[in-house]
């Protein structure tokens, strides 16, 4: 049986976890951006970890080697970030292939590291192994203050769907690299930065509940649904878009709101707030949109566009074909 | 220029890693079986990674599913309880082919999870992706008593070095493998089992260094010394090898010696101790043998046997020609 069969990657976890633990210390496992765990009276122990793989989530065709380390911890940061932590300890597993060049690994760690240093990660630990492709996984510990640790469950009905920054750059980066276009605007998909800590703080201290955008904002919003017993309607002309992505789903012919919806690894932060704690957000933090409402459980989950409603589907899946 | 050519796998790491890092939670950082970081009053956190391979730490030709799942939980809290600590929280990260069945990920998981609950650790996060070849990749976390926490640094000359258990094992396991022999006794490579965490305490109590054999009984001591500032004389001949070990040995013409020198992956732990606490641990923890003795720096790191002296090789490295 393939794991397609099953109903994909989310599925599968499904099916594999939930093994339940007695541990007092874990306040939230499987099923958020991070683990959540007891650490000191004021502040949390957040845990992540994310892998890239060769020809999966980089090509070298593409991607230069301190893009793929660079990419590497953002993914990894952006998980912290969005449940209002601070990212601190990393911890690396590198698979290299028998011709990696010394050269190649020394661009990969300038990456990792710029990025690290603008996050003020040190990486403290890891395991280097070999394989036939290259995989690379961060284990990524942070923490964050107990008060103000947003997860996916926490959003009520009423409160207002926000996105930060733009979306669709990373899928639109993509789809003109697919089409053999080296010109337009690639590094959303090349190298994508994730919110800055003071953001995700600056969010986590109003909102109701957070998480960001990797599998595209559809698939983040029903997220948020699921784990808080909610409904929502997103707002598909008030999604943000770059002026670049625009133009590139132009040129490759694509929808620009499809990339929004459903394109990954744009690290942007989906997240819920009321509406009167919106002017107070903006007087510290202002790059953000609001498209959509979340709403009673019985209303769905539906995406509203020129009057017309219609189903959300679900962003990336890996073994969904 | 190739891995190896800046003299393989340690080297790299010695030239990627080595950032200062200002953070005072860092107790220590790269260069142990974990990371050591603050955690209570009275305990440290730890964290370590380990990444399998498929065709490079297990082959689907030789381990069942299960197998693969148990290996790398047991691989990864050998290391916690190498220093001492009590394993609690793994993350797993997972690269999965397209063909990849369900009921191998089933078998997979039913290993990981018989591992984890002999150690009673709770699965409480992951990622899961594809590739072309499977890659499996453990953080785990957990914690331990700041008096009794071993490093590798920490040995005094005079101490006595012993082994638990029995050494060369997954080696010899390997090699009839390797020979197309599918008989005797092949348990140490397929299914290795970690010291268990009330053992690794019970030496921690009063051992002076601690590390687990994960690349052969030589290479582990060379890192207590290089960590410690002394040297070691290992006595080749005190040894300890199973009946299984020297038979398998014998059938593919190999030596039980080198395969507890240089083989890797017997998670047995290596400890020093001064030798009138030998007897109080024998009382609360027995399976265990005195290998040799540590020494000054200056009279060296060599192995004896039959009164020669012989320079200690290092062990298994994934970048060395």
């Amino acid at each position: 049986m393939k794991l397609s069969d099953i109903g994909g990657e989310f599925a599968f976890i499904r099916r594999v976890t939930g093994v339940p633990n007695a541990d007092p210390a874990v306040v939230k496992g499987v099923g958020d951006d991070c683990a959540v765990l007891e650490y000191t009276d004021a502040r949390y122990l957040l845990v992540t970890v994310d892998m890239l793989v060769e020809n999966t989530h980089f090509s070298l065709d593409w991607h230069t080697p301190y893009q793929v380390g660079w990419k590497l911890m953002e993914a990894n940061v952006s998980d912290i970030v969005a449940m209002g932590g601070m990212p601190r300890w990393a911890f690396i597993s590198l698979a290299l292939r028998a011709d990696t060049e010394v050269e190649f690994m020394d661009e990969f760690y300038r990456g990792l590291y710029d990025s690290a240093r603008r996050h003020r990660v040190a990486l403290i630990g890891g395991d280097t192994t070999h394989g036939r492709e290259l995989a690379f996984n961060i284990a990524l510990a942070g923490d964050a203050d107990k008060r103000f640790t947003r997860f996916r469950a926490g959003a009520r009905p009423g409160e207002l769907i926000c996105v930060t920054g733009t979306l669709g750059k990373s899928e639109a980066g993509l789809r003109l690299l697919m089409a053999g276009r080296r010109d337009g605007c690639l590094g959303g998909y090349l190298e994508p930065c994730c919110r800055m800590e003071w953001e995700g703080a600056a969010i986590a201290r109003r909102a109701g509940a957070m998480i960001d955008v990797s599998d595209g904002l559809a698939s983040e919003v029903a997220h948020i649904c699921e784990e808080s017993g909610t409904g929502a309607r997103i707002d598909r002309e008030k999604i943000p878009l770059s002026r670049d992505t625009i133009d590139a789903a132009h040129a490759v012919s694509g929808d620009p709101y499809e990339y929004a919806l459903y394109g990954g690894e744009d690290f942007e932060l989906v997240f819920t707030i009321e509406s009167d704690r919106i002017k107070g957000l903006r007087k510290e933090f202002s790059d953000f949109t609001v498209v959509g409402e979340i709403l009673q459980k019985e209303e769905g989950l539906y995406i509203a566009s020129e009057g017309q409603r219609s189903d959300l589907k679900r962003g990336y899946d890996h073994f969904k074909d």
